[in-house]
């Protein structure tokens, strides 16, 4: 656990009012947690307002050699603003400012700690939004979406965070001052900065300042729920569905677990017999959604389909999927959330092979998620007291991993690595790959301040 | 200039048959020139078949300190493939294999030789297509697609090279075979290698097989032609396109002197009167095309608008689009030929200070390109044997480039830096950034066999 030299203590406290840099325990801890629910309380907290003010804790950070944790809201999952050597939490959650809007370029330029959601109600205005939706969207910042490379059920058709970020301006581990990107929609200038620092989870620049690519909001949406007897059937229509060639904007997959889950908290919600789900949405930016919801509807028809039909209102059609995660924390006293990929077309397969999986390991497992993108958010549910169960939990997620591995799948869509899937990392990316990540970060990041441990296997 | 050690040619050629490993000048002076025109004649030419054999060279190459120009097809336009300091020429062009067409999944595996139209040509049996559209897709290969970032007209509404690639399989300058990214639509595990090798121009690695994401082919496409009068109705025309919801699927710029060149060649083609003209292309998966073509036709409505219609036949929209090039290479023994971007609303205001500058330098300037992406190919015709009009060129150029930054563009949007470009790269690019990509570059390839000299201004 580091501590702070007093003189970094003095230093800090001379730079920012003391509102802005914590080291009271108490205040501390409520920067100790992320949604991992692991606690690591940080030695003090600074909440810078400029890239100056970054700059200068970054600066210090190098110079005492303390490790320095960025933060946006704390949503994440994989606990990658975890503190768990200690050291400086840095929340950007005072960096607030929408820096501009300009409609005429589609182009908003906010600072890290905006939400985004507020990026949504100002890009509304004008007949905007931006495209990445995390489910913790209304609570989470556009510079934690960024380090995480967030994405959510719109991805299928969008794309993620990477597909809607023009240009940055970080500082780096070593209290650089640099710009990446652009703010046009085409550009070829130097290497791709831009991406390398999203999704690069906070360990190699502190993002202070994002230009964001807008897209025009759909002049219609409709909603789908499509009920069905198993599992297979499921799959079926999610394959089907997506070999068709217009995308929809959602398509997500509820088994039969997550569909008790709801059952259990909303009895009337759900016909008994339904054992998977789809809900699914499509868009269109004129007259002729009917054509994409009859295309759609038709794809769903096999021997296991109760019924496929249009909804009314799409608002209600994320009710029962929302409900999921809360109500998943409720029923279980520790959940192990995981958010692999595997190619749409063998989805049947993946989810045959965790019912198989989690049978043989006695555990009570729920998956559901963005099956468009092949993204399944598989849940095991234990009880950490019981050491057994515990045992058998990580044995089988490790054969879970291996088998996303075996069908050319990837080990995290849209929650990153963080230290929740760090021992897991080389079972996706080889040694000399990893070294020349592990190269780039020391080349951002001398001394290893920023995020240390973070998202590269221990050494 | 490199002169080939007598110990790396006879391991060359042990190593390949001599029809895959060429020393012969008069061979050689094949591999000498891209469409940049310039001409720098390689020691010797390889032609790999294998990641295996690209990274015997690359280690070769690594071991005896000799420079390594990687190459597709040779249609760059910023001399990147230019073996300026002599070395070996790797020609990819041998590497044909398409390895995997996984229509279920939308992704095709190939390796870097293929032709852009070759992976176009299987997409398309299963309803699908690669959307980076570079105007020499017919000839220039998949591998130097990725290696510019390449874009063409259609990357207004899909986007550019960078948004259509899922992994790369490559061989980096010290030898080592890395895995970047994943074969699903989704993936955030470890930095994005992936994006940080495209555009790269071969300063990083050696691609020897890429993953790419296809898009399902547009049910409907249409064209329309718009003529003005004047340089700023057509402007204020664009602005107006780019300012509605739905995004057309191409909108080229013609100006006066382009429509010139045309009228030359066919003068039966164009209004006497039209001094500006755009080409716009719009697409949709449903009935609703006409209220696209409608939208379009009267965001066109302006006092200096001559005419605004359908054209029966898109592959004819093209057509003088098409010619331009070829026709400015007649009319002048050298153009400046750049790619300039600049946001959208500010392109009236760009094309006015064009003229001005051309003016003021007594310059020949022709303009044309994707205005929907602020994208302007901005030439400069120009005799070489006049000293004084080549010294005016270069001032102009200079200052063009400063207006650019100004109005908050970019040096290229599609072309890249290579040779032609370096010297302006301070102009965007502050020095720690440029620091920070010249690092990167020496942790892929630290003994600078890779294309040397690209890219970076010189030091």
């Amino acid at each position: 656990m580091a501590t702070l030299p007093g003189k970094l203590i003095t230093e800090l406290t001379s730079a920012f009012p003391s509102d802005r840099f914590l080291t009271d325990p108490v205040d501390c801890y409520s920067y100790a947690y992320d949604n991992s629910r692991k606690i690591y309380p940080p030695d003090a907290v600074v909440f810078p307002v400029t890239a100056e003010e970054v700059q200068h804790v970054v600066a210090l950070c190098n110079c005492y050699r303390i490790p320095l944790i960025p933060r946006g809201r704390g949503t994440g999952t994989a606990g990658g603003s975890l503190p768990e050597i200690g050291g400086i939490a840095l929340s950007m959650e005072r960096m607030l400012n929408i820096l501009s809007m300009d409609a005429a370029n589609r182009v908003i330029v906010a600072e890290p700690g905006v939400l985004n959601q507020a990026v949504q109600d100002v890009a509304k205005l004008d007949g905007f939004f931006w495209p990445p939706d995390p489910s913790s969207a209304a609570f989470s910042t556009i510079g934690g979406n960024i380090a995480t490379g967030a994405g959510g059920p719109h991805a299928v058709k969008y794309g993620t965070t990477r597909d809607h970020v023009l240009g940055l301006k970080a500082v780096t581990g070593k209290g650089d001052f640099i710009t990446t990107g652009c703010y046009t929609t085409k550009g070829v200038v130097g290497y791709d900065l831009t991406r390398l620092l999203i999704g690069s989870e906070g360990t190699l620049a502190i993002i202070t300042e994002a230009t964001l690519k807008l897209t025009a909001l759909p002049d219609k949406v409709a909603g789908i729920t499509a009920h069905f007897r198993d599992l297979s059937s499921c799959t079926a229509a999610i394959v089907r569905i997506m070999a068709l060639p217009q995308l929809p904007s959602a398509l997500e997959f509820l088994d039969n677990g997550s569909l008790h889950l709801i059952r259990h908290r909303y009895p009337d919600m759900l016909p008994s017999d339904t054992h998977a789900m789809l809900m699914i949405e499509v868009e269109s930016s004129g007259k002729d959604i009917s054509d994409a919801i009859s295309v759609i509807l038709a794809a769903c028809q096999n021997d296991g389909l109760i019924r496929a039909s249009q909804t009314e209102n799409t608002a209600m059609l994320w009710k029962a999927r929302k409900a999921l995660s809360p109500l998943l924390k409720e029923i279980a006293p520790k959940k192990i959330n995981e958010d692999v990929v595997v190619p749409v077309s063998t989805l049947p397969q993946f989810l045959k092979g965790l019912s198989q999986l989690s049978a043989q390991y006695r555990l009570h497992n729920v998956n559901f998620g963005h099956a468009g993108n092949g993204n399944i958010h598989v849940n095991l549910l234990i009880n950490p007291a019981d050491a057994d169960e515990v045992a058998r939990a990580e044995r089988c997620l490790d054969e879970i991993f291996d088998l996303v591995i075996q069908l050319r799948g990837t080990l995290s869509g849209e929650h990153g690595i963080g230290s929740e899937k760090r021992a897991f990392i080389t079972k996706e990316i080889d040694q000399a790959t990893l070294r020349l990540m592990r190269d780039i970060k020391y080349l951002f990041d001398p001394r290893n301040i920023l995020n240390p441990g973070k998202l590269f296997p221990e050494i």
